[in-house]
């Protein structure tokens, strides 16, 4: 339980220290709810624990993350009890409504007797829907007995339920029609699913493509090579202008992620049918096995690639060099988190040429989570290997506190290019003329090195592409690599 | 216009930049909504610019303390437009809800024609209701026309409405009765209105105490001492037990921050009345010149004191060391912010003898706003002087880089206990043993002068009186002293 506990919480805590799970402080909510959720991904469940309201709003942003990565995750709370909120203390604000912002369950739990009951069933209902879910414990109720609860049952989701039986023929219709797109999210990334994907591609004349930002699977050498649909609309709308029809498992309609003034902001042909064929609670990688066998489309490997050329030591640090260098400092077991964002484009597709790993990725957009989602990774006992962005980092450095607390093997890379480069960007595409006072890290330049230091990390600076692979090769500990890209 | 945009966002700050009010990047959310909040309180409205639900969630508990503190805030975002909310794109949350939250009203505009009024109205919304605004553009709105406003007519908050005409007589009752407590708050702390107070203290016995962190008011020689109510209900309970009837103006009830079981959260003695005089848009300063007037109670200067005696130079840096090293170091016209929290219960008091000022407390309790209200206020041209904790301003450092980029003059003192001390007092109070684990900021310790360096601040440390005593007197530009407190 990843903890930034208040004065309400200290009875949960001393609980938590006493029967477990351990307690594993951070000095901030953003960090204790990204590493929660990666957790939640690896495990099939994470949890985190905030101070009332207030500590909620300030790790709000990785819950929102957390849905949009369909992770089961409990988010607790030493809230006051009613009577103390009619008083309306100085911390109240309403809790409730900030999980409704994230459509979260909202549970109040004020009975110690039911504490342990209403946890299973909050777990149980996370685990189910594949969502965070805020518990709300009475701080008072919670102090008023401290005994130890009964030994917990196992949470156990139920089955998912069978999806309704028509959309499955549809599906292998639009399919069996030829030139569809079959778009793939969730666990239908994972390497068994991708070969019954790549059978139904072989059958079909279908193109499999992988969504923008991939939550978590085990990838690497062997999974098979999927391309992924592009973040830029300018570049994501030409991959799926072929396609008559669009079937989509375990991912979401394929839209922008910002609207623009007279700009379509769904990514495929109006034309084009569309259908998704899991609904929330369904299992994706069982669903496509179904629609394989519909289609008596038999499994196939995906097709295997070099990676990409190592670039000359002295070269420069761009998308190219990254990349080569990233996917050669893939160890055999590694959690790999790709925050990268706009400095290293196709690090997904490349690190399907990486020694075997599990993928994290960062569906939900709110951006900084990678080296929070690096801590919860880490402290399961798994090496991180995690690429951030600059500006991302900013958001909740404080991870790396505890991943050095923790004894945790770590190495991030932040891509230091100096800047919010996507504003950059969209600046440009938007016809905007540059800004750089709000979108330089400039004047002072951060110390990316000295902050990681400050936190116990150990911290190193690579200007080329042959500094960038010695540094990614004797990292060990908590190491953060700043890599200097041209700006 | 505190900004941390993304690029929703980008059509805004490019009218800002235009023209004005001029944007200021930040790189966390709190850092914006911290800073714009001390803007509000000095200058009667502050803004901050936000990205879309996620940033408004990141920077929301600061938005919080704003409605605690009764500033005047505009919260700007570049909200999704409806359509394409309907998509559910990857950053949708529902940001009214987040607004709802800490009951702010939430204003939606989506019309470039009606903008700046709407803006105008907003504006006279915050400040008639002293507090937050949360205000959704539209992006795409926004996008299709940038042609420049036309002068903005100027933002007048209306007059305030008069109280009902019977609570002031029947304030004057309890406070004639004698032996009554006169707690203020808000604009009734401001040295015109202290002098009121005194004078009713005098004409009727009336003990007068301020709430225990008051927001923002001029102060220093001059204003006159009042004590504060304690932190602690331990400590606060003592100082109303004699009261035959409490008269509030400007602040709440005064109820425990927390509950505790079998514990009664109000302070004051059950038998005892309890009136509060001022209604949220109330001149609470006016109306205590009326609440005088009803008693003839003439204005009365306040008693003066000494500063407290200043520690031995090899003194180690206790609260009594720490108050009288940080009175000295007031300078005429400064911004004194005040998140001492547990290792400086005496300053609050101390600062009347200091030289004149306005103070800037903390009455929200979302903890680690320090740095950034004293981003607010150096960004106005004025000299900060900012009293944080440890624990507390790991929650938004990076407003220190914005300091420095901003050239500001801004001292801000780190006291460091290498813990949350408070988490450990309460273990003590609820009888539950020390978890070192989860209450220390050790292993690694923080080094908090690099990371302050690492932003572009200059970082010195103190280990005793006279040390700390010297690097107060040295500091310029933005210095962040550590004072390293015995934990």
């Amino acid at each position: 339980v990843f903890a930034n506990p208040g004065t309400s919480e200290l009875a949960l805590v001393d609980a938590l220290a006493l029967h477990g799970p351990r307690p594993i402080l951070v000095a901030h909510e953003l960090a204790a709810t990204g590493a929660a959720d990666a957790q939640a991904r690896l495990l099939g469940l994470g949890a985190a624990l905030l101070h009332l309201g207030p500590g909620l709003a300030n790790g709000l942003s990785f819950v929102h993350n957390a849905r949009r990565a369909r992770s089961p995750l409990l988010v607790l709370l030493g809230e006051h009890p009613r009577t103390h909120l009619t008083l309306d203390p100085p911390l109240a604000l309403r809790s409730d409504a900030l999980a409704t912002a994230i459509d979260a369950p909202f549970v109040v739990v004020d009975d110690p007797a039911q504490a342990a009951s209403q946890l299973r069933i909050a777990a149980s209902c996370a685990q189910r829907r594949r969502g965070p879910v805020i518990v709300a414990l009475d701080a008072v109720a919670m102090e008023r007995d401290l005994e130890a609860p009964s030994a917990p049952e196992a949470v156990l989701a139920s089955e998912p339920p069978e999806p309704p039986a028509g959309r499955l023929e549809a599906a292998a219709s639009l399919l069996g029609a030829g030139e569809a797109v079959l778009l793939l999210g969730g666990r239908a990334l994972e390497p068994p699913a991708r070969r019954l994907a790549f059978g139904i591609a072989a059958a079909t004349g279908a193109r499999v493509l992988a969504e923008t930002f991939p939550a978590v699977h085990d990838y690497g050498r062997g999974a098979g090579l999927i391309e992924r649909l592009a973040y830029l609309p300018e570049l994501a709308r030409p991959a799926l202008s072929q396609a008559r029809a669009l079937v989509l498992v375990g991912t979401p309609w394929p839209v922008a992620w910002f609207a623009h003034p007279g700009v379509e902001a769904r990514l495929w042909p109006p034309d084009a049918p569309v259908l998704r064929v899991d609904e929330g609670d369904v299992d994706e990688a069982a669903l496509l096995g179904r629609l394989a066998e519909a289609l008596g489309a038999p499994a196939l490997e995906g097709s295997e690639a070099e990676p990409p050329p190592l670039q000359p030591e002295g070269a420069a640090i761009d998308a190219a060099a990254l990349t080569a260098a990233i996917v050669r400092a893939v160890r055999d077991g590694d959690v790999v988190v790709d925050e990268a964002r706009t400095s290293a484009p196709g690090l997904y597709e490349a690190l399907a040429t990486a020694a075997p790993h599990t993928y994290v990725g960062h569906p939900g957009g709110a951006i900084g989570e990678g080296i929070s989602l690096g801590l919860g990774a880490a402290t399961l006992g798994r090496r991180v290997l995690a690429v951030v962005a600059d500006g991302g980092s900013l958001y909740a450095p404080q991870a790396l506190w505890t991943m050095a607390r923790e004894g945790t093997d770590a190495t991030i890379v932040i891509l230091a290019n100096g800047g919010y480069r996507i504003l950059e960007i969209e600046q440009q595409l938007q016809g905007l003329p540059p800004r750089p006072a709000m979108t330089r890290l400039a004047e002072p330049a951060w110390d990316f090195a000295g902050l990681a230091r400050s936190m116990g990390a150990r911290a190193t600076t690579a200007g080329t592409a042959g500094e960038l692979s010695a540094t990614l090769a004797q990292a060990r500990g908590v190491s953060v690599i700043v890599a200097q890209l041209e700006s």
